[in-house]
Formats: structure tokens, C-alpha cells, sequence
């Protein structure tokens, strides 16, 4: 099950898969399925996530198996991963979208497997949370973005959309808010409860500028001692990094992080009891002809890979 | 109630309107509403149509008030047109957003206000007609198009989407299919019974080889004919046009028609009793720098101005 | 062995094979195999078509399996179609990547099924003919271009690139002159005999000018006369068509067809004993937002897919 | 007086205003007006800055009111704030452009409103500080940008343009160089007197590496020292920062701030009697399809506006 | 003075020259000059062509030096031509700039060389044809346009624009008008005098719908016969093709010639006695990454070298 | 032998050779010769490389001739520079290409000229060490890179590709790896012996961490006491820095540093025997219209000559 060597067939043969994993959709004898998600119904702007799974698998060709930050683990040895391609959604429906990806995460659950996807936009997360909770009860979660998305509506009242998923995972019980953070929330808000309401709601909630001023250390210890050996969900919003590093989201937040201040907080991460996770909010359609945040989302997730394959050596 | 005049103040001063008119949402004293309608909650493949309403009005302003194809006539000062902004929508909610534009709608038409909208993606059109059939009764449609857009389901059974709106409208006998006509279809097809099952619904269908073969001067006795003088609606879908000059759409097929015969064929059009029109799916996303598409979709509307400014005058 | 139904699933889920089809290497069962040759180390100016097959396949998934310009013919219920991925190739080697390419058309060719491939500079073409000539002897070669490509030598006086392989191909025997066709050639010249090489080497040439003379119905008489019933390799660069309706292309030269006039030719055609095909020079770096140059590339080989479908069942 | 709100209605509906502000000319019950001033007849290499005022307008729709990094000011609750539109221009004559920026300027200031522009190259600062020294007596000026931009002459010995403003400024004694400053200079020099030119005239001069040295406290206690209570009219050239930041500018130099350095220095600033301001050499035609350029001068514009409001609700 | 041979050197190596001819500012011993004008100070709305004659250069490495529809006439054999690099201008003053390019174009008819000229922006025209009527009197012009640039003024009621410099030549009795031709107009005007002014003026007139009534051959004729042997300057605007074949321009106009269609007008012109001409309003801002404008412009100034080339040789 | 000074004639104006300065192939009366390696050859993902020394000299004309970080040094007055224009390539034919520029640099070392190069990919930089090897002795490489560049083989076990180059160069003897140093190794590896292959080969090898931790002033003092006042090749990849500030190139690797970062460290070093260096790796058409991976790479290779023009003065 390891992916195709790229020093023996360039990285452009054949159709792209991630990090050029066998595809397909059967979850026999695997440890992780990569899933993609592309579902954009939820976008409050900009739109086009819906390409994202691609595009982020096309530049994780450019990958390679070691992650040297945990001790030279070669991810593909130690995990059993395979990419089982995307779930189906429905465009113009996102509540249809959402029975879709509850039903294909559930699936993999249930076979004992962690999923671990690629968005589509920040609404993809909450029937992830739901499948995954009737499994291991509410979980902890890890927030890394920039803003909380836990408004109470959006348009016309409705309560699904891409700035509400954590105020209904709260409410629906699926996510143990006391053992939850959020990461790097920064830029001008709407009310002045903006921060609050997600303090209010039981997350702890730290700014950009808090990270800048714990650092990547304490940052990690932070989150372990939260999360507490909870089951763990990490979702990554890529407007987390600053628009310079990662042009091509949806809902870009002047001021952030760079991909190195992102990847070393990423890297020092431990002890978690990882369950699942996604990388969100990728947009190829703004990302510019180098796709570099395509390719940062790809790196995010291969980190993850290795968080997972470190831990589970570890066991 | 002229717009800006482009010999006094450059074209790229001044937040852009449509042709450069007065923008407000009133319908006071006014014979034109140009409406943007941002929806593309309903495109099964590009998304980003939502964008196109503010491209279409920023290549506007290249255009001048005085069609020379029909006798010099100028429309500002034969119809009172303001651009009354847009409607709301809710991305992800399709049949909300159609509330909010049947809404929009009918409060033009009950003001004795011609419609004439900017999509959006196709499926903006059926609250369109049904907000202009309440006042006018079953609407003749003029459709130009590469597809016919008469598929009675798209993913997961729902009914609506931009690939239903026309099977949708003679269901709801909002349009009199013995009076209207689809014109351009092309491609490759899904079922043998793609053309069929427009004709089945009582369209005439003329493919793009039909119309090669007519020329612009027959086809516009033809749509003459069939509309007969009944009430119409115009629905213009950029994918008519071929893609070199339409790049920037949101489902192209190969192999259609230039800007030069897509404009002739307008251009010879008369004798409609026009209640109202719209130009859908532009795309902005896919139309390169030069935006030669929106471009375009700005002169098509201008052109349908034209024709109603010319039939106004005329009577 | 039917393709997804873009009715069931949008096309933006999955990872983009070419029209959706099922994807893997064997080469059971089929009839026609689709391969992409992803080889730019033969091109004299731009360079990056080694990402064209994939691009190609991405803009694929808006075509349907029914041509409607063949009398309705389904191509997926008439012919067995795979696609079977990717060569091999080594940038920098052109003549190690011709080995490669002809030991993957040598086994397509040897399990009795009709290679079609995507490349790729017009250098892949040589080593396809040489698989197949050694299989059908000597090939009528239908070669659509605006360059006929029968240079002696470039840079260096190196005898292999994308300018030279309708020289070699006369010289090796593995082409019949006498019964081939060089259609489409246009634009300034290096010398006085750029021309007269090709009527020399045997070949028939059609400038631009003169299929515009001709016409597509006679043009497909003069082709289907010219092949005589042998066995015919179509290669189509897109350098053929117009920079407008085909921008992304390595070496593009103005003053070609639009993509209606092309489609049309291609759809005129029939007669021919069709053996292998291919559709070369898409180059997506240079082909914008929109990927036109892909979409009608996609186009074109599904036009050769129907001409094969049809002859078959006509058989 | 307040901006339409995002959760209501869509960032992507209506024509965009700065932070979606109402849009017209009138001067009435206003504390701050927006005011674009699309000239880029100024700059001497790259040009297209005319069309930077809408492109901010277009991505500040991104914006909330409420700025967390002064004590949660709703920016709008404090100050009434409009966009009053653009001031003419006349491309090629930049002597009549600044005859007409001056003119919109001198309007405003007579009407007791604080004028915020958006350019527009750096050649537009000049007109504004004519007509609010007019009103203020000579200004001190806080400049932040890479180049010093007080050269005394540029092509054909032509004393207006991008390169001049600071000395004319000086000369015309509009500016206090006296209580001056300018921030950020750095890259390769043309004469050795780059930098000793501007010391010459008065000026306090920070390169990049002093900044960085300084850090944001200490700098904006510097400049707070520096202008000594005086009328301040702050200019900020977009191409302080670095082009991984902000690509989309007229003369990128190389190693400059990040987004996050460049808006912790803004937000550390305070005690500044601003009675006006700029955010220049913005140009969309370079920024990618992200515009991460112009969200950063939105951004930063926003940033200004709250400083403002925070000093008035200081007051 | 042959040209870089592109069969012994890749067209990608070296500083591009146009077709790779030698550049230097010497005027000795050749009959053309290829000259850039890199002046866009005369553009009313999208700005840019100031990088158009280096963009051209880089696109006119693909051309040849052979021409076949002319006899196969090999300019360069014919014609001793040399790019002659760019005159200075001043951006930001219109006037200064005139004298600029007034003077390099004097220099090079008082050496008895014809100038070719790579625009800038239509109001470099003015400039030119002052200096060669003071050499050869009142010229015939041969005008390719959308638009008749005869408007009286722009701007602030400034008499030198873009949309100006045919006025202009006639009133300062450089151009004569009864000699002269407008070829191309069409698209929306701003008052019903738009055309007749030009005719007012003396100019005759010729629509694009004229153009496609009358055929290639007829206007050839026509425009010889208008001529009548009189000195001749033909100036090509680049905005006389459509978008889809030239979207990188200053002022699109939809509704043009294709590229073939264009070329084919070029390639009957005979007869003209020839002593300059210009290509002008080429944006490469706007031409998306495969330069399709730059690379027709470039293959349009090749057609005006080989017309000089076929009149001489036939002299 | 000073560049056109960009006060007198815009930056605009003119072919665009590096820095502005004279452009043609004597070696004659100069210290330093700038060449052009247009070959990507050897890439095995992106290519397009073959564009980059153009790019590069295109945003180059944005440089001034003093460097302010070197104690106001003029390049131009302490080192006799010329642009010598690019070597011949032959594209597909790696190993041909290698003899090109290895005949090159021998000529330019013969002259007792320094070169400085623009690449190409990295296996560039082979040839160009076998040429001054040959006249210095093995070479001390200064390496600055986010990959080591030291595989065995690749494709087909093929030993040339610019994955392979410093491996050869000790192989061959023409690197003294005892004194060379490879600094700003990141990001994902195939095997775990990535790294210490480099050690075994006889490198010191520094990650990126390793120079975060280190700074700017050790790291210099490190190369500096490595490379012990041996004859130097200092090659620069630009993939070493993060692809927010560099995303036009082959191989982007996520996490490596600022634009600020890089310059700073290049502005530190000093003590070095500079007798070639090079800067690889740029590809355009991954640039974005901002180019600003071009316009670093020229700012990096200016900072090279600002050096060499330091040690130069020094000496």
C-alpha cells in the first residue's frame, strides 16, 4: 500500500491521487481514509471549494512518505492509508450535502478506519462531528482558524452554513466544548460578542496574537492539557495562515501566520488522541498559477499523517 | 436619468453601474429595472456565477448609449432605465433564494417596471417567470442557450437546479411551450432523449447547426412567428456563444457562436412583445483578464435594451 | 464499463478520468484504451503539455456519452473504452521516453485494442507509429496542423522533436506517404521548401486556405480517397484551430479555425479504417481560467471515439 | 449611517462600497469621507493603480465595524463615515488630475470632514496636502513606504510624478519636515544621496531595518514624538509591504514587512492628531486572482478609521 | 541582417527582439525600423500598452521569415530591417511624450527609413504622422479600427487622447482626408454624430458590417483606390479584431473580425505606396497567459513587412 | 559600461537586459558576465525554466546600482558588468545541453571573467562546475536549497536531472565537498538517508531550522570558516525560500523563509573567494502577474555582485 516512487515515475503520470496513494472507495485493511468533500454550498462569499479535493490532491504529488520533524516516520509504513475519493454532495442543498457526508464518514467509522478530509468549506465539518460522535461520543476539538465560526445564523435565518458549524455542534452535543479550543481567531468582527459567544458557548479561544505570544511549545502543551486524552477532531481552516502563504481561500484574514510559524506549530503537536480531521477552505479558483496553498493544505494534511503514524508508533 | 458621460469622466471613476446609470433600488418613474440576481446556488459544475452581476456592470461602462443597428436610437432617451442593484439570495439554500428573487420580481412588475436581470446561474430564471406570469399569464420563452435545460431531476432527485428550470416552468404552465423556442442546442447529450424531451414538452428546438443553417434574418421570422405576440420572456445563456469568446461561463460547449453572429442575430430581432429578459451565466472566475465575456454579456443586454427601446418607439 | 452519470454525481467528485470512465491498466475486455503520453521534452518554444493529459481529462467530465451528430450513436453502449492512464516518460531524455511510449502502445496494439492517447508535444506521435506499424504495417497518417512538422533536424542537428517526426516516419518506412494527408498548414515559413519537403517526403497537403476552399464535406471525401480503406492513424494537433478557440498550445499560429469549423470537419468524416488516434500539443499553462484549449481538446477525441463507434456499429 | 450587514444580506450582493457604506457625493452629517482618487498618470513603471479604489472597495466588503485591537471600537457607531465616491481624473495630464484631486479635497476639508483616499499612485498625496495645508498650516507627515520618494525630478526633467511628492511637499512648505517622518525605505539606491536627500530636507528617515530593530512600540512612540500634536496626514504606500504580502503594487521591493508585522505597527499607533490620509500604489492588475493586496489596504484603510474613532472616542 | 535562425538557436534563448532581428538605435544602411512606442498616457480607460512592444517582441520570435502568401517573398532578403529599440517617453504628460516620439520618428524618415511602429496607445499615431508629412506632405491613412478616434476632446476638454489623433491630423493638414479610410467601426456611440463626424470630417467610412458585405478582395480594391498612390500610413488598431482572437486591448469592442478573417483583409492589400504604419492599443495586462493579441499584432506587423517587401520587390 | 539610468528613461523603455546594462556577447574590458541558462531539461515535476532568465531580466530593470546594505557600494562603478546574453540549449536533450553551457562558462573563465547565471533548473549548475573546476581546482559549493539536490539517479535510472547534480559533482571531482556547505534542506524525503547521503558525500548540511536557530551573522561565519578562502560557487535554488514570496518554481516546498529572512542572510556574508555562482530554479509561468519570484531572483543575484563589487573594493 505504499504510493507510487517519484523517482521512478515523474510526478506528473497519472491521474493524481493523494500523495499518489492507491484509489478506491473500498476500506478493507486500512488505518485512514483520505476523503475528499467537496461541498462549497456553505460559502458565505467567495465560492469554488468544491474543486479543492483535486487540487490539493494534484500538488500533494510533490509530497514524500518521511516526515523528518517526527523522527524520520515513514508515514505509509506505520499507517495503512488509502485515498477513497470523494463523497457525493449536492449543490444548492447544503442539508442534502450534509445527510451525504454523515453517511460516508459514518461508513468509514464503522469500519474502524480514521477519515481524515479534504473540504469543501467550513460547513463540511459539522456532519463529519455528527458521525463521528455516535461513535466516540462528543468529541474534543482542535480549531485552527481565523475566525470561530460559531455565529447563530446566516442568511435569511438559517442555521447551516459555513459561520455556524461550531455553535451547532455545541448545541446538537456532539462536541465536548470544555475540552475544546480555538486557535488564532484575529481581524474586525462583526458584534462585540464575536469572542465572547464562543467563550460563552465553553471554548477556550485564543487570538492570533496569543499564539504569537505562547509560541509553538506552550501552544502544544495548551491544546494536550484541553483536549486531556479526549477523542480528538482537528479541523484546519487554511485561512488560518496569513493570505500571503495561502491566497486561495474563501474568506481571507489579512495579518496571519506564515506557512513556517504554521507547520512548526503543527509539528510540535503530541498526545493527542486523534479520532479524525480535515483541512477546509481551500479555493483553487483564487489560488494563482503556483497553487502554493493547495500545496500547503496538502503538507497540513501529510502533518497530520504523521501526528497520527507518531502517535500510533508511539503506542 | 442619463448615465455618467464617458467623454467628461473616465469609465474607470466612480463605483461601476450598469452603462454607467443611476443606482438605486427605487422603481419610481422608471420603465427598466436592471436587476442583479447573484444566485449560483444551482450550477452542477463551475461555480462563482454569484460574481458575475458586478462584472457584467464594471465591463458595462466600454458601452455608449446609441445603438447604431437600429436606426441610432437612443435608449436613454426613449426608455427610463435605472440599475436597481440586487436581489438577495441565500448561497446553499436554492428554493430560499428563489423566494427572494420571486420576491424582487414581483415587485418590478407590479410597478409597470420591465425586468431585465443579470444572472446568476440558469436556475434564476423560473422565479423570474413566475413572478411575471402572475401579471401576464403563461409567458412565450425565447431561449438561447447550448443546452436545453428540460431535465426533469438532477442529484439526489431534487427538482430544482440550473439544469430544470424550462421541464419546471411548463409543469408550473408559467410558460406556454406552444409559443416559445430554444435555440443553439449543441453538444454531446446525457440520453437520446435530450432534444426529444424539450419537444415532448411542446418547445421548438432549433440545434446550433439549424441556426448555422437559417441565418440571423429567418431565425428572427421564426421566433417571430412562434411567439406570435404574446407576452415574452428573452433568457439569454452565455453558453450560446462559443467558448473563445465566451471563456468565462459556467458549463462551455465547443463549437458554438462568435460575438459577431451572436450579435447579428440579435440585432435582427423585432416585433417581440418583450416583459422581460435576463443574461445568465457569466462567470467571472473562468473569463481571463480581459473579461471578454462579461463584455459581451453587457452588450447582449444593452442589445435587448435596444430592441425594447426600438419596439417602445416604434408603437 | 459505462461512465459516471453527471446526473447522480457532480462532475467535481472524484478524481477526473477521461469522460468519467473507469480507470486502471488493463487492457481486458476493452476495445479502445485511452493513454495519456504526458512527454514535452520534444518541444522547441513552450513547454508543459506533460500536463496536458490530466488537464484534458479534468475538462472531460462535462462531456455525455451520446453524439448526436452520428446519429445518436452512444459511444460507451458500442464501444468498450478504458482509460488506462499514463505512460511512463523521462524529461530531459527524449529518446528514453520514445522507448517507453512505444513499449505501452506495442501492448495496447498486441491485446487487439485501438490506442487513442492524449499528449503531449507532436514528438509522441513517432514512437506510436512506429508500435503500430510494426503491428498494421505502413499507416495512412490524417495529420491536422497548422506545421507539417517534416523538418530535417533542429537544434544541434538532432533528428528527434516535435518539428521532425513526418520525416522520420517516411524514412522508417512505418508511414505511407502515398496515402497520407497533411491538413491545415499556415503561418510564415523558415524556408522556400517547408512546403514542397512534405510533397516531396509523398505526402498531400491542404493549407488553411484550402480547406476553407474545399470545405468539410469534400475535405472528407479528399481523406477517406487519400487512405484508400488502409489503415489510418488520425493525429490532431491543436495548433490547427485558432489561438482564440485554442489558446493553450505550445507553438500557436494565427489565423486558424474556429472550434465550430474544426468539430464540424471532424464530424464529416467517416470511411476510415481508424487504428489509432491521437490529439497532441495541448499545452494548459498557457490556456487561462477557463481551459478552453482542454475542453476542446476533450472535444476532439470524443469526436474520434463516435467516428470509431460509428464505423464499428456500422460494421 | 451604518454598513449593510453581512449576515443579512450576502458580501457579494450590490454594488461594492468601502466596507459596504452608503455611496454618494454629499458632504452632510459626515465625520469621514472616502474619497477615490483613480490616477495613476504618475507612475513611472508599471501602471493600472486608476482601477485600485474599486478593487478595495471589492474585497473591503470583507470587513466588519467593530476593530478588537482598540478596545472593540464600532468604527461606524463613532464615526459617521461615507464613501462619497471618486474624484475625476484626466489620464496624461497629470497637472489637470491634480487640479481636480485638490479641488474634491479642498471640498471636503471646507466641510469640516476628515478626507481617507484610496489611490491611485503616490503622485495623488501631493494635491491632498495642498488643500489641507490650506486649511491646517503645513502639515507633519507620517509616510510609510520603501522608497523615499523625494527625488527632484524625473523623466525630461518633469518635476511631478510618483518619485517627487515629498520634496515638493517641503518646497511648497505644505509639509513640517521638521515633524515629519518617513518609515520603511529600503532596496538598492540610484545616487548615493537616496537617503541623505531626504535627511537633507528635513526629514526623519527609519529604513526597514531600523523598524525592525525599533519594533512597533517603540516606533509609534517615535512617531508619536515626532509630530508633536501637530496635524497629521498619514500616507501609507502599499509596496511597505512585502510583495509576498501585497503583489498587486507599482514598484515592488523585495524584503519587507509581512501583513501581521505591517498591522501590528498600524494598530500600536496612537496620540496622532490625523486630519487626514492615504493608502496608495495599490494596482488590482498585479495582484492574482486572491487580490490579497487590496483586502491589505482595505485592511489597512479600516485600520486608520479605527485609530481615528479611537481617538475621537479618546477625546 | 538575417534574423537568429530559430532551427539552430531555440527562440527561447536570448533578449527577444522582434523575429529575433538585431537590435540597435542605428539607422545606417537599412530601409525599416522597427520602433517601440511604449506610451499609454493617452488611454481613457484600461492602461498598460506602455509593456506592449516588448510583449509583441516576445510573441514575434515564433514568426518566420518567409511569407507565402505573397510569392513566398522572405522579407528580410527583400527588405534591410532592423528593430531600432524604443523612443523615450514621459508617462503622466501626454504633450512631452508627443515631442518625444515626434523626434525619433523624424530622425528615421530623414534617413530615408520607413518606420514600422509598435504601439502604445492610439494617440502615438498623431506624433508619426507629423513627422513623415513634413517629409512627404499630407498622408493618405488606411485606418483598421472599431472606433474612429475623431472625437473633438476628452477629458477636461483636453484635445490630445487616444480617441482625438484623426481630428487632430486633419485639422494640422497632415492627413488628407479625401485619400483617407476608416475600416472597422462598429459597437455603441455616445452621440448620433459619432459616425458623420468622421465623414465631416472627409474620411470614408467603412463599418464591420460593410467589411464582411464587401469581402476581402473588394476592400482591397477600395482602398487602393482611395489611396490612389498617394503616400500612404496604415494604422491597425488592434481593437478592429474581436475579443475572442485579440482580448489583450485597451478598448474591447465585441463584434469583430476574426483572426483569419484579419490576416486574409491584410494579405489582398496591394498597391499602397507604403512610407509607414503603426500597430497599436496591444494590452498585454489583458491577454491571458497564452498572449494570443501579442502574437497576432506581431504576425499583423510581419503581413505590413512582407506588403513592403512584395511592393518593393515587384518595383 | 554604466545601465541606463532610470531617471532619464522609464524602466519601460527598451529590450530589458539585467540591471539595464549593455547586452552582447564580447567578454571583452568586464569583470563579471551575466548569462542566460535557458534549460529545464532536468526538471521532473514543473518546467518552464527555459523562460527564466528573461523573467528575471524583465523585473531586474526595478534595480538600482547601489547596494546601501554594503557600505553604499555602486556595483556598476566597482565591477565591470555586462549581460552576455544566454547560451544554446537544446531542449530533450539533456546531456547535448550540458556540452552548450560547459563550452560557455569555459569561455567566460577563460577570459578571466567571473559568471554569474541565470538559470534553468538546477542541473544547470553541473556543467557550469566541470568549466571552472577545471581552471580553479574542485570548487568550495555555497548551497543554498530546500532540497540537497544529491540522489543517484532518477528516471529510468538515468544520472543527470536536477535532482542529481551535487552527488556528480563529487563523483567527478569537481566540488571539494570537504569545504561545501548545503544549507536550507526542508520539508518531506523519500528515504532516510536523504539527508545523510549529503553527509556521506562529505557535505555539511544545515535544515532550515538549523538556520532559524543559527541567524544570520553565525550562519555567515560558518560558511565563511567552511569554505576556509577556497575558490567559491555559491548556487542559489529559489525553492529555498517560502513560496508566498517565491511561488514561481519547479519544485515549492511549504515552510521556508521570508523574502527579509533570505536577503538579510545574503547581506551578511562576506570573506568569500567568489570565482561563479548562479541563480536556478525561477519558472515564470508559476509567477503570477506580480512576478515577484522574478523580481527577487534579480534582487538575489544583484545582492551576488554586491558582494563580489564589496570584496572586490575590499581587496
Amino acid at each position: 500500500m505504499l504510493p507510487v516512487d517519484s523517482l521512478t515515475l515523474p510526478r506528473f503520470c497519472g491521474v493524481p491521487t493523494f500523495m499518489r496513494l492507491e484509489q478506491n472507495g473500498s476500506l478493507e485493511g486500512i488505518d485512514v481514509a483520505i476523503l475528499g468533500i467537496p461541498s462549497d454550498s456553505g460559502g458565505p462569499y467567495r465560492t469554488g471549494a468544491r474543486f479543492a479535493p483535486n487540487a490539493i490532491r494534484a500538488m500533494s504529488v510533490m509530497l514524500r512518505p518521511i516526515n523528518p520533524y517526527r523522527g524520520g516516520v515513514n508515514i505509509f509504513e506505520t499507517l495503512r492509508v488509502r485515498d477513497v475519493g470523494d463523497c457525493g454532495v449536492v449543490p444548492g442543498y447544503l442539508e442534502e450535502s450534509y445527510r451525504l457526508i454523515e453517511e460516508a464518514v459514518t461508513a468509514i467509522a464503522a469500519a474502524g478506519v480514521v477519515p481524515m478530509s479534504l473540504g469543501g468549506d467550513h460547513s463540511v465539518t459539522l456532519p463529519q462531528l455528527r458521525a463521528l460522535a455516535r461513535r466516540h461520543g462528543p468529541l474534543a476539538l482542535v480549531h485552527f482558524d481565523s475566525h470561530s465560526d460559531t455565529w447563530d445564523s446566516y442568511f435569511a435565518g438559517l442555521r447551516y452554513s459555513a459561520g455556524t458549524p461550531f455553535r451547532r455542534a455545541v448545541e446538537e452535543d456532539i462536541v465536548d466544548a470544555a475540552h475544546s479550543i480555538q486557535i488564532g481567531m484575529r481581524g474586525s468582527l462583526f458584534s462585540p460578542t464575536d469572542v465572547s459567544q464562543s467563550v460563552e458557548l465553553g471554548y477556550e479561544v485564543l487570538t492570533t496574537d496569543d499564539v504569537f505570544a505562547l509560541g509553538a511549545e506552550k501552544l502544544a502543551e495548551r491544546i494536550r492539557a484541553r483536549t486531556a486524552g479526549r477523542p480528538v477532531f482537528l479541523t484546519f481552516d487554511m485561512d488560518f495562515v496569513d493570505p500571503s502563504a495561502a491566497p486561495g481561500v474563501q474568506t481571507p484574514e489579512a495579518g496571519g501566520f506564515s506557512a513556517h510559524e504554521t507547520l512548526t506549530i503543527l509539528r510540535k503537536l503530541n498526545g493527542l488522541n486523534l479520532v479524525g480531521g480535515d483541512v477546509v477552505e481551500t479555493n483553487p479558483l483564487y489560488d494563482g498559477p503556483g497553487q502554493i496553498t493547495a500545496l500547503l493544505a496538502a503538507t497540513i494534511l501529510s502533518e497530520l499523517l504523521a501526528l497520527l503514524a507518531d502517535e500510533r508508533r508511539g503506542a
